[in-house]
């Protein structure tokens, strides 16, 4: 894999960097170059229509696109681009993303969103989809994969251990 | 008031008619010239924006969209205009416009949508709202404003009679 | 743009200012001349009923009214006047807002109520669409609106460098 | 117990009539004379506010509103009278009456609403409750009632019998 | 009025006080005597089912009761008497008392709840609507409580000419 | 198994049948003796109570209560026996079950319900719970269960392969 | 009763701990053996399996699954063994618990999941379930459960004595 | 692409096929082979378990799962693969999907299910992804794909002429 970015984080405000960062983390962790921009659908429509209808071009394969409130941001995004595009809730406001959630998620069809958990769990998975989007066509990856599958089963088992040790 | 429409509806799809007729119906009454067009922010997206941006230049004062589900349309119009936006979210799906009510209402602070109810009484009440405002600078529609009232009151008050009469 | 007052916002207790006080920075920053009055709906109804009633024959055009949990306030107000009500749902109580939300939105057809986001982004929305109702015949107004709107994005824009040079 | 109206029940509209049927047929079938009014918050507010604030003078001891949407009909009605009010919520509409119930039961503190179940449950429910808050003070009301709680007690006991038969 | 409580308040556990303490602290500002009891409809249900049925007997003219989650108190209180019931549902738990409302206030046809809102407010309410309905029959209390409405209104009107003054 | 009832099926009304009738046929199914009682919460209070506390001398092991709105049924039995109580969630009136729900699941620390999904798969299960709590004591049932299970997984089997058939 | 667990306590993560050690603290509590195990159904489907399918060879009568979000624990559990199961609702996470309210209750028909309430009272009440369920067979634990229901009693009644010798 | 199927659609019951055959009609359009099974996650565990972790090993690139109520099918399949894994939650049941939805969208962190709209929308959507994710190495797909996009586009504009005729 190269070093030009192949997933771009999109994010409607600098605030939703905590929680996008788990995205990030993720893919740092598995060596997928990416790109975090900030671009809001509704303060700067036309920036980030750009951003999407030229990522493909740029060499991006997934966008991931986080949002809050009325979160029109991945659908827009969706809507201007073939690439999948990952959908990620913000919490937070007076309905703490239940709005965001049903905003993302309830696509009409002909522009899929895949939408992710809300908040930081949201994050982190709308990484880990990439890179399993990604490792269809990589074999390191799919490998890189395989062993972060089995540490996740052996921390659990590392937990439980630890705990029967406690008794 | 000339003839050039004043107020645009936009709907995403024409299954949407029944309910957004209710605002052409109440702008019919009062003489206030309409556009209906269907366009979607997720299927026609380039479309959208440039009905939205080029509203104001043709006269148009106020837009009305309504849209279900994850209803981007109203925020994504809101964006490109600097015109009173009125959002109406469609009933409809497995979530019956609880969804396309979060995603018109919840908007992010700079982009306002005022949103109505959903469904038919919302629609109506748009057309109305969009009466109201143009009001402001129209004594002759602030007089039919006021007739209206009157009437809605009066109606109330024959049913009353009505139902007195019954027993 | 005279001295006299314009935007009317209402609010059922003292203790909603903070939030409401989002709606008057925002006329503040355009000047638009606003006024403040607390007032209930459920507590002092006659006083209510004579602010609505009396408000357009005092020059007022538009007004904002908010309230919690079953927010009577925007409906009772939009009864009485003919002027455009502008509903701001307050966060707070045991549902947080979800029942101001229905209880201002959801207005049966005859009387519209424009409602905004639950809170401080609702309450700033409410002053910016005062603006661009207001704008709808005012030149300088429109000037200033779109002024707003490019610096919004802007802002946008340099909290995206800002982040791009933090990498 | 004369024949002026010890209960006045009001509703928004005349579509509400089979629903609050039921408050009407309780208190029949218990003797108490009650008046059916049709007027609403919004469209006939100072009908409401009239024939709230009369009440008490005419003889009424106890009024039940019934409302759907955004229900603020009995919250007006209680600001305008110390009378005790009973409201309920009407079913239908996009949201069912979830609205409705949050409009009618979340009054703030100082002015109460006795709320009752969303529909035809409710409004025979607030007929009751009227029958309870009068029995008080009425020695036959108090035995009549007592006499339908052992008539539900049998009715209930019956059917269950009747189900034993049929094994 | 005499001694003996008229109002009986009961609450599922000690921890519901500092709410319920609202509805007692208007009694006790109305000069109406009231008895609090701790008793659960899960946890002590034969106590709970005699101060229910008891309480006529010993003069009691309105039963409040407050209770979570589950909230079943209010209903099996009113199945065992027919005085009137105001039920107010706690806030708190995982579901913040949206659980304790829908299970006071869906009571099914026969056995009213007067439900009143989630939490402080109601349980103020629920003060207030036990002394109108002990004013229907006791002028004294009637002056009492339209002083006390006076005063509402007056409070408004205070707090919002020193807002006027603060500008 | 002898013939006396090992599992008591309660509901509140006879309307309530078609769906617990479900949990009936599953008993009927495995063998286990039941009997079905209606007896309401809120309109026969003594006898559900009677029912509650006399059952485990009659030889019952396990109650199923199914109850709709407000449902209290379940959490008044269970309150009133050590016996295992599993409570059924009644779909219908304008909440559809969700008040149902939290009113049988939400129960406070103390007094268990096992509380099944709303409606006839609810009711179905609950009937299943009993057998696999039977079960515990019982060789012949333990293996009709496991008949039971291998029975579904091979008409699943089935039921894909008649899938595959048809393409 | 021997040393041997009958009570099979899983959980998602080592974080459910303090809710779930309220399962744990009353099996303790009764004397009744138990054993808590981490395990996923998605970080290590594999154990989550083998711990379930094994529990009846082991001796466990009973499974308690804790876990939040999407919780499909107890469902997955559920599916590979005919002991009973309960589940109890982790709170946490942007929607506090409804989300696994949902997803553990909801069970399709054929699978029963014993449903508990949310975090710790649900936690209680599962070990309470527990106790109950191994009662059916066990006098002496019917013993100290009747001990344990007249303590809660008590435990009311001197609640409530120390609240009236406050006044 | 060759005839092996690409993508694999899971549902828990043949009643899910009407909403899953939306997938399947996108797919087939597009010329992607797929294959249709039934399997459960709480019904048939085992046979979902090897459907799940044999699918990379026969050429399956992407799962779709489709399940209502508690539904754990996509969570259960995604916990055993390391394919991406597309869920569709099913509308019906007493809750509609809001169920099907959060068990399927929240899942935490670590395993992904990509979620989309709740039913046939969804579903539709579902094959669409499909199709996004393989066009990413697939430039024969990649045009029909963009072809797919701007026959909606022009289906939109055909609606929005045919209806400007209507007038």
């Amino acid at each position: 894999m190269g070093n030009s970015p192949k997933v771009l984080i999109m994010m409607a405000r600098d605030s939703d960097l905590p929680v996008m960062q788990e995205a990030a983390d993720i893919l740092a962790k598995f060596g997928v170059p990416y790109e975090i921009r900030i671009s809001s659908a509704h303060r700067s429509p036309a920036r980030t229509m750009t951003l999407a209808s030229e990522a493909a071009g740029r060499g991006i394969r997934i966008i991931i696109a986080g949002a809050g409130m009325a979160a029109h941001l991945a659908g827009v995004v969706a809507a201007k681009t073939t690439l999948p595009v990952i959908g990620v809730p913000m919490p937070g406001g007076a309905l703490n993303g239940v709005d965001a959630l049903y905003s993302t998620v309830q696509m009409p069809a002909g522009i899929p969103v895949a939408t992710m958990a809300i908040g930081k769990a949201g994050a982190m998975n709308a990484g880990l989809l990439c890179v399993q989007i990604l490792a269809l066509n990589d074999e390191l990856l799919l490998r890189a994969l395989n062993d972060y599958r089995s540490a996740m089963d052996k921390d659990v088992e590392a937990r439980d251990a630890a705990l029967q040790g406690q008794d």
